[in-house]
Formats: structure tokens, C-alpha cells, sequence
């Protein structure tokens, strides 16, 4: 069972994410870890901060010459920021008076239901932790993730298909390879140049009235088998799994796997995936994957395709109309460093936090505590499959 | 901390739910468990089954006098169709000679991954359980949350937007309980007559053609508070909670919440919810609510407004191409017992599962082991609310 | 992940349990679960209701044909004295009137800490679920687990080493299988006659001065694998995860592992179990026992060896003193129908629950869905130790 | 809901805790929660290391001007014995030849089961999380936990009460304050100077023949409200909760609750702790308090009395005999620098741990996000029980 908690504020001294279940024996390698974080922090739209950051975890426990030990694994991120926010973010109760209260909620963000909640004056107590700079920690689970599922065969990709007003085409017949490659080069992770362009004119346009942008990305995970995920108990469910952990990223307002929506439109004789059968590989095959990959909360062995719909950011250099919490007069919502438009890194983040959830079931479904005794039992069950 | 496992094949004996954490002294009425459960069997395009069953929950335990214990509630829904089924179905092994396997998988269903997974050779031992008849139990649960929610003025509504190729529209203003009236007076859970007739005719066609339809259903939680769920950790954000608890439903391919995947496509000025105050009632106020009343993972204790996408039902008349699985040769799919739709039943389902996950959520906020402690810290913070 | 949930009152109408995370293609003999539920009946010293219940599952879900299927399993027993109950147990509001409240409190129950957290007036809507009636359930539960470690050629066995005063000596070599015959038959499950003799004595005078009497059972496990539980997390730890679930049965005041308190008050060089190697069999061995069979969390591959403090029964036929809830004036205890000594059937209980914890330890080891896969993945890691 | 991860090899770079749920307000006095670590390394018979460490935490996240914001709060001790370990411990693949790989595991350490169950070659990969250095993590939370009591008039207070063959004695009617005294001026944190002097003398005796010694300690909690915990579900029972807690960690083998084993061995009658009541205080009373402060997995509002048994250190500088993992020929154990006995350092450590168990069944029963809120729903609850 592979369980993670994060800690840290944005501007705070550290992130921290401590990850529990990793078996051992695994190759880990922090530099793919740091690219990782380093593609989370790239894409046109990305305000000041990304200039200061430049994020890499640093290892405390549960690894040694490289691999994992079975031990709990811990990534500290620092937070270069930090150094000008030492006062205004201590721990010391001395410094309170370096506070600098911020009193005007930003419609869109946690702050106003979280000091209601929490019963707090300052709304930065909240803000902190509520940050989208919490999946840079969310970002080093999931490359860790990445890499177990790395030796079965098992990758995941994110990019985006949608931002503001703009879709991104994916060229029929595109190879996972290839879209990694165009999406990567591209500075706002589509594979299409054309809404490439039209994306940075919008980002562009927003960024001169104080406006902020969402989109639509997507993530495909290839190489999994069938199986991972139940259907025998709701909580087990995969869809349902990833779904929790993708709208637990912030400013996610939707989650779809395979047509999505669209299924709910049409005809069960048009989106249901015909069943046909290999003999040469000794498999079931499919006619296509309209399912994203999932049937009864289980994989079904075809690429998992899911999509997360991230409305645009709450924080606006025009900021909107809001209300001092402390006096209850009108104002307008607090300015704090933000970007024009984030989607790019959040196709990214998706990509990773799919990464883990698929990792978790995986290692649930094949048990072990080794990488040895994990492809042992992996490979039994593909030949049980394959002879089935 | 609200807890439930539901047990029980399609056509097993009996479905049970057990519910953990239910505070003491909340007085239930069965009856009313009961009515949801009648509405969760309506609605144009049902099969034969909702002829057979007229489910009924039998409480085994946790209630007294009508009241809650603080222990366990078990509920116990008959399935009346199991007198024909109680050969085939038998737990005993001397019956293994009634089976009957089934060896086509249907596309769309849990069939042929279940048995890859589980090693089996009969796809009924997986379909039993995949099936949606599994959600009786899910909606008992439910409907008992919504009795534990009630004491503080929390409802929820389920109802269908859309069946197939056509929306139904909602007036502008209609009101919770107008809503309520019509979406329960209607045939297929829709607040529009126009569409209800449309949706009536397309179910008629696909049942002759021997198709199935899908849809989309929507759930309104109101009088809700501020602050339920936490921005703090990525597995207590409320949405995610309820994402996970939505697409675990059987042909859930989507979830959005508010203006859901719109939210990616328009600006951050035309979406987030500008904050005004009201001096009278000492509150928070919102000029619009197209977060659809979460922010940060939180309530805004604005109205909760969610959405789902079910796939068509994978069962169809005219069944889909399939292979045999044992002898690998190609077939349709087997043809179980099945509607033609049963979007207005998914409406239900979801409005009671919604329901749980704000329960849950809710006994966590304001603790306590009785109706009395809990209404009491309940207020309090109400007026800590209204007077910070 | 095995799970489970259990549920139901003492006089209610049924006990219930879930148990989730069965996987598939276990045979399951009903006729041996009832068996462990009878031995849970038996002993010298039990009340009348033993003559009442006869305690069988009635399995009504997740076994078909006498296998399990993955989904899950379902036990419930009908409480047969339930028809004398009907009325004072009602789950009906129209009831209410023949509750006869229960006022009087009995010292060591949950009578008076659960009327107060819960705030009921009734201290029969407390003791009816406090009740050890509810064992009936984890004994369902149990020995089901015996069964899933019976094809690993594990198995447990629970028995008496003391009853009030006396213990009861188990004489060395003795081997599991003479021990579980001895205690089988003797009255009192021990291995010891004279004990037994003196044991009776002590029952039959405790009857007629009306008082009651605990004592210290011990179970032990054989055909453990090495490395079952971890040392990683603090949660993880195979003793502390037993220790949760024989301190949660109802009496039991402590646990010990091995040399368990004594292990204290002891050098390191007399205790720790100093470590050989077989190599025709391949294996590490030891020279002794006394950790009881873990290290660090951790199955050592000998016998595990746990032992269960339970205090008396708090139902004393010649009441404590107590004061009235309603009254607040000085009275005696309830008494409610109880036997002066359950030690016999606290070490098939404590057996049981001992067997789950390690079937759940184990399943999660080994993953799996199937008992072919487990098999499979079992074998690969016996192997793999051999190899080392 | 309170919940942490812990992490951290004993000489990697840094131990790390992250504690998920402490509410916002709370003020967190660091140094207290050093002075708890500095009372963890005290103690006659502790070895070198202790010289080398002065472990304070730093905290990283969830707190501000020394208060806490209701996110996660990371603790981080660095461990200062790290620099000469950095190249044997190295995350860094390219230091793999450093490693000085340890063979030959100790008897009663979980060097043996660990490599088995992991498939590593080197046995430092499993000491290293295994040995008790992680209980430094621990002990900041748990001493985190004793903050968050703290309002509430709940403190908790662990002591030595065996060492080896010499009990030390508490005097009746010794008050807490008082014990509180003796016991932190004693050099083994027991109250007894006669025991005391005997306690070192054997310490001494131990040392010079190369051996280790275990012993019992005692935790006590004051001033806890009746109904912590429940008796309705197996998992909630206070006492298996804290025997959990207890029983992982290292070298724990028993664990008891008021009169314990003890109580397995009298009758009823002389067992249970009679109830009275003080019209004046207007509560229940009990004459005695041999339950140890819990019936039916709930507190009874009397002092919490807990004792667990910790076996003897498995590392002896006279070590035990054991076998070489890789050439399987007979051999000693390894020598890893550590103590004679660590009792007086257990106790506070169980402390600790009792204190974040209780804090955290405190939480579960008032709920609340905030200091505020907490203390209005305890009030509540304090007044609802005397008006009961």
C-alpha cells in the first residue's frame, strides 16, 4: 500500500512530502525527479516565481547508493523564496508583529471558507498551504511513481488539449512517443502548432488585462495490464481513485475518462468497446478504447485516457470584486505573485498524481517488498493472462 | 467518521450495508429510506427486474425505537428475484452442477476483466457483483445520511440534465423545491416537459433497435455551511471525496463540478464568484455561484451543485460483438436482464451518495456522539461564522 | 487489504459481518466456520443463553458453490433468542413503551462511560452492543480467515493457561496437534488435568458466591513464513497490529508476545533467540522462541506466541455497587444474564481474531486475486528465501 | 482526525515527522517539545551516541509566529552523527563502494526477518529504519500531541516502574505533580531511590559483561473526560488503539491496561471498580481504578494507567550467536554502537505516544478546526455529562 502525505507552506522553508510503501531494490534516479519538477515549472503564461525556483528534492531517508530500501521515502524541495519571506513566514511567535495581515479574499480561492473554517485572521495562514506550490511536492511522489511502474513497461504522459477558448488537436494515429516528443517541445505541452499560436496570443492578451486563463488536459498511461483497480467494492474502484486524487488538485473542477461526457450522449451500440481476440499473442483485443482504459473499475488492459478541466487562476492582476474580512467594507481581492495561466505544469501534475494512484494499485495487486519479488509475481500473472 | 462496505450479489439472497459512525439519538424513518429506495426503481425505460423487486430495507441493527444507538446500522434489502435464482446462486457446493456459466463478456462491463483478475471461469461470479443493482444498498446508505443531515437543514436533489442526444433544461430561478416537485413528477427525473417527451421517444427507439442510452444527472446539496472538507491534504478535499464516491457508480465516466469542464475554457473574471456582505444576516455573500459551492476542496456555503456522466448501460438487447472465453472463438455478448436506460434511477443514486460524502464530512467538522452534542457544536460555530 | 466491519446487537435480531478483500478461488467450509462458532460456546462456566443459541453463518453474499469469488463475503447468525426480544428490541417507534430502561450501571462494562458519551437514557441501547455476543461475529469472521491460511499450510490455535488462580501448565514438546486435541476435549481448554480439576472447583464456587472469573489465554501459529508485517512504519508492525485487534475484544486488559512482561526483567543474552543456519533445508534457525515469534515487527518464520490477559465478567450475580442514572441514589448493577467464567471461549475468540490479523498480513505480502495467483506468488517467495 | 508519517534512517541526513490534523490556534512551545527530546536521551546506561546528539526539531511547516495554522506541521531532527556517515549512507548511486556491507544479523533486532522479507544484501539497509532512533520522531510528535492536550487539562506522564530484576515502587497516594518530580531528578526515571541504586548497579554490572537490560514502564494520563474511544466497532476501542501505538515500538512485547494480567488472575467481585456519586461536583465516582481508566474501549473519566514491557537491546558488545548471510557459516553478531538500557528512555517515549493516541481520540470526539472551536464543543460536552 503506497500512501504519501506533503507538508509545507509556498513560503515556507520547505516542502516535504514523505512517501510510505515503496518496496525495495528499486533504481531511483533524482535526476529524472528533478526533470520532472523542472517540467512542472515550464510553460508560457508562468508568472515570477518560476524565475526564483528553480525546484530539486533533496533525498532524507529511504534511499542509500541510489535505490530504495523499503523505507519511507522523504523529498524535501527548499523554497528559494523563503529567504524573502524568513519574517513574514516564521515559526517564532517573536516575529509576529513582521505579519503584514492580508484581510481581502481572492473569490475563486480558499480563502475566504478556510479562515471562516479555521478561525483565523490572517488569510495568508490559509493561502499558504492552499497554494498550487503544494504539487511541487505532489510533482516528486508522482516522478518516484513513474519510476516503479518504470521496469513493467508502464509510462504516463500529460499534455494539454484545451486552453481558455483554444483546443489542441491530437493528429489521429499520434504515437505516445511522438506526443511526448511534440508536447514537449511545445511551450504550452499541445501537439498542435496552430493552437499553439492562438494559446500564447490568449495568454498574452490576458496578461495585459489582468486576466487569468484554465484549459483541459490529458493523461494517457500505456503498458498496464489488466486488472488493476476492483469492482467489488465502491472505495476500489480505480476510476474512482484517480478521480479523487486529480480533483484534489487545485483549481480541478472536472474529471472524464475515455469519451467522458460525450458518453453520456450517445448510444450504448456506438461507445461500447467491441471485444475480439489475438491468438498469436494470446489476448483479448479491442475494436477501440471509447472506455479510457477502465471497465468496472478496472483496467482492461488498453491505454488509460483521462481528462481534468482546471478553471483559470484565482488570483487576477485585475483582482475582482471582494470584501475586507475585517472591516466587512468592499475591496478588491488581494494581489499575491501568480501566473497568467498554469495549464502546461498542470498537465504535468496530472500526469504524476495519475502516476502514483497507478502505482499504488499496482503494487496492491502484486504485492512483494522487492523489485525482484515484484517482477516474479508480476510476470506469473501476465502468462496466467496470456493462458487464461 | 462516517464509514460503510456494501455486500450482496445481483442475485444473491440479499444486499447489505453496514454503516459505521452514525452519532445516537437521530431518530430514522424507514419509511422514508424506503421512498428513496422506490425512487431509485423508477423512471421510463426500466427493465422486467423493477417489476420484481420492491426493495424494502429490513434494519438488523443500530436502531431502537426508531433511533439511532451510535452502533452499526445494518441494512437488508431482499432480492425477491432470488427464488429463481437460488440454484444457480447457491453458496452450496453440491449445487455446482446448476451453473450455467457464462462465457461471452459484454463490452463495457466489468465481465472480461473481472474473470482475467479473479482467475475465474463463470462470468457471473464477476457480473453478480459488478452489477448496479449493487447501488441499492449504496442509495439505502444515502438515504440514512440524508436523514442525519436533515435535523440541520441540509438537503439533497438529484435530477437528470440530459438523456442522450438531449438536454433538459432548468428555468432560471426555479427554486430547490420547485425543482424537487417537477423532476419527481416526472418520467424521466427532468424539470422540462419538452425534453421529457424527447427523451420518451428516443427510449422507445433504442428499445426497439435494441440499444441503450446514457446521460447526465445533476445534484444540488443546499443549506449547506461554510467550511466543510480541507484545503490542508490532497485526500480531504471535499471534491476529490465526492469525485472518488461519484465515479465509483457503476458507468460513471464523469464528474464536474460548478461550471466543471467550462470552467477551462472561458477567464478568470467570467468565472470566480465575487464576495460581498450582507450586515443584516452577518454573512459572506456571493454575486454567482459557478464553483458550484466548493473552493480550496471547502464549502462556500453557497449551494453544492455537482454533475455525472454514465455511460450507456452495457447490456443491449442487441448485443455487441464479444469472443467466447473459452474457446476464443468470436459471439456476441450474453444478453442479462437489463433496461434501456435508467439515467432517472442515476440521478437518485447520486444525490444519495452525495448526500453520504457531506454527511461524512460534516460529523468530522463537528464531532460528537449525539444529536444534542452535535447540534450544539453545530450552532456554536454557525455563530462563530456569522459573528467573525 | 483485508477488512471488515461487524455489526448487530446482543438481543437483536441478527449479528452481521462484513468481510472485504476475500480474493477468489477459496474454498470455504461453512461446516468448520459453525464449527469454531460452537467452540466459542462451549466451556464450563457459560450461562443459560448457551443453551438458547446454537450460532450458525448464514453466508449471503461474495461464495458461490462453495468458493469464494473476490466480492464480499457476508456471514450472518440469527440470534435465536431474539423471539423473546421483539418487542424490547424494536427498531419500531410504536415500541417505545415497552423499552424497561436499564438505570443501573455494572462496574467494569461499558454501561456508564457509553449512556454518557452517547447521551441516551437507556443503558440497554449500550450493553446490547458491548455486549462479547459480539465476538460471535469476529469468530464468523476469523475462522474464515483460518481458511484462507489453511492452503499456506498455516494454521492457529488458541487455548487456556489460566482461570482465576490457577494456571494451567502445557508440558514441554507437547506438539501443536496433541495440544489442540488435549485442549479440545478438556472442559475448560486446557492441556493440563489437574488445573482443569481445580478450574472447575473455582467455577463452581465463583457460581454460588456469585462472583465471575478471567483469565490469560495464548494462541499460537504455525507454518508462518518469515517476514510477514514490516519495521518500517510504526503502523505496519505485525505485534502492534495484533495487539489493536486482541485489546479491542471486550475483557481483554493485555497482550504479550513471547516472553512478553517477563522479557523485562531478563538479560539480553538469556532472551534473544540466537540464530542458526540448516543447510539442508536451507534455512535460518533459532535455538529458542522467547521473542513468541516476531523481530522488529516482523513474522521470524517460528511459531507465533501471544498471549491475552481478559479480566472477569462485570456481570456479577451478586451485584457491585452502583448508583441509579435517572435517581442518582446508590443501587446495584443490572444484572443481565451472564456466565461466571468465558476463558474457554475468550481463547477461540482471541484464536480467530489472531488468525485475521495474519490472513490480512499475508494477503497483503503476497497480493494476488486468486488462489492460484497467491499460490504462485507464495511459492515464488518461499523459493526466493531459500535461494538467499 | 489525527495522523503522521514518520521517516528517517539513524544515520541518514535528517529524521522527519509530518503530523496531519492538528487544528489551527494551537500555540506549540518548541521548546517544550525539545525539552521532551532531551528527556528522551537521558538516562543512566545510555551509550555514545546520546553524547553526539542533541536533538532538536526543526520545524518546517504548519506553524507561524508559533501557532498553528491547521496544516500539516513537519518536524525535522537532524541527525549530527550523519557527517561520518555520509559516504556509507549515501542517496548517491556513485558511492555504492563505501557501503561496508554488515552481515551477520543480531538476534532480536530485525536484521534477519528484514533482509529475508526485503531481498537486500546489506543488513545496514534494514537496522538503519529499524533501530529506535526513529522513536526521536515519535517523541516529537507524541510531545505535539501533549500541546494540543494541554488546554484541556489533559497531561500525561510515563515512568520507569522496572528495570532488569529490580521493580521500583511508587509510595501511595503519590500525587502526579510529585511523581512527576521524582521521577524526571532520577537518574532511571523511577520514584524509589532504594531501586534507583540497585538499578545502577546492575547497569554497571551489564556493562562490564557486555550484556542489556529491559524493563516496564508506566504511562499515566490525567484529566480526561469520560467517552474517549467507543465501544461499538473493533477499531475504535481506546485500549487497542494505545496497543497499537505501544506495541510498535521497538523492543515492546507486552502492554497492559490498570490491574493488567493481574486482573486474569482475581474474581470479579474484587476486580471492578465501584460506582458512586458526587452530587456536589455532580459526577459519577469510582471507589478504585483497577480498569486503568477504560470499560468497553472508552474512558472512564479516571486516570489512563498503561504499562508496557520492553525487552532487553538486541545489540550486545558480547554478542550472540548468529550466521553469516552470505557465506551461512556460523559467526557473532554484529556490534552497532548502542546502549546498555533504555528504559528511562522508553518511558518517555511511551509517554509520548499515549499522549498523540488520546489527543487524537480527543480530537475524533469534539471535532473543530480551531482552539476556539474545540474548546466550546469540550465545554459543552463537560457540562452536558454533569447535567446528565
Amino acid at each position: 500500500m503506497l500512501r504519501f502525505l506533503t507538508a509545507g507552506e509556498s513560503h515556507g522553508p520547505e516542502l516535504v512530502a514523505i512517501i510510505e510503501g515503496v518496496p525495495a531494490g528499486f533504481e531511483i534516479d533524482l535526476a529524472q525527479i528533478n526533470g520532472d519538477l523542472a517540467r512542472r515549472q515550464k510553460g508560457y503564461g508562468r508568472g515570477g516565481r518560476m524565475l526564483i525556483e528553480h525546484d530539486e528534492v533533496r533525498p532524507v531517508s529511504g534511499l542509500r547508493f541510489g535505490r530504495s530500501m523499503g523505507s519511507p521515502i522523504t523529498f524535501i524541495v527548499q523554497n528559494r523564496d523563503f529567504a524573502n519571506w524568513e519574517k513574514r513566514m516564521s515559526a517564532d511567535p517573536a516575529d509576529r508583529g513582521e505579519a503584514k495581515v492580508v484581510t481581502r479574499p481572492r473569490p475563486g480561492h480558499a480563502d475566504l471558507a478556510g479562515v471562516l473554517k479555521y478561525n483565523l485572521e490572517d488569510i495568508r495562514d490559509i493561502l499558504e498551504r492552499a497554494s498550487a506550490r503544494e504539487t511541487t511536492a505532489r510533482v516528486a511522489v508522482g516522478a518516484l511513481a513513474k519510476q516503479i511502474l518504470a521496469p513493467f513497461g508502464i509510462s504516463a504522459l500529460g499534455y494539454v488539449v484545451q486552453i481558455g477558448a483554444t483546443p489542441a488537436a491530437v493528429a489521429e494515429g499520434t504515437s505516445i512517443a511522438e506526443l511526448s516528443r511534440l508536447t514537449e517541445q511545445s511551450q504550452v505541452r499541445v501537439a498542435d502548432p496552430r493552437a499553439e499560436a492562438a494559446i500564447i496570443a490568449e495568454i498574452d492578451e490576458c496578461k495585459k488585462s489582468g486576466d487569468t486563463l484554465g484549459g483541459i488536459v490529458e493523461v494517457i498511461v500505456a503498458g498496464l495490464p489488466v486488472g488493476l483497480g476492483s469492482h467489488v467494492q465502491w472505495d476500489r474502484k480505480l476510476d474512482g481513485r484517480l478521480a479523487h486524487a486529480l480533483l484534489s488538485l487545485q483549481a480541478a473542477k472536472g474529471v472524464e475518462f475515455g469519451m467522458g461526457f460525450m458518453a453520456g450522449t450517445i448510444r450504448g451500440s456506438q461507445l461500447h468497446d467491441e471485444i475480439g481476440y489475438d491468438a498469436g499473442e494470446r489476448r483479448f483485443t479491442r475494436h477501440s478504447n471509447n472506455s479510457g482504459g477502465t471497465e468496472g473499475g478496472m483496467t482492461t488492459g488498453e491505454a488509460l485516457r483521462v481528462r481534468v478541466a482546471f478553471k483559470p487562476l484565482s488570483t487576477l492582476m485585475r483582482p475582482l470584486h471582494s470584501v475586507d474580512i475585517r472591516t466587512k467594507q468592499g475591496a478588491t481581492g488581494t494581489i499575491e505573485r501568480s501566473d497568467v495561466c498554469a495549464i502546461p505544469a498542470a498537465a504535468v501534475i496530472a500526469e504524476t498524481v495519475v502516476a502514483h494512484e497507478i502505482a499504488s494499485a499496482f503494487l496492491e495487486k502484486f504485492g512483494g517488498d522487492s523489485l525482484a519479488e515484484i517482477t516474479r509475481n508480476y510476470h506469473g500473472y501476465l502468462e496466467q493472462v496470456r493462458s487464461y
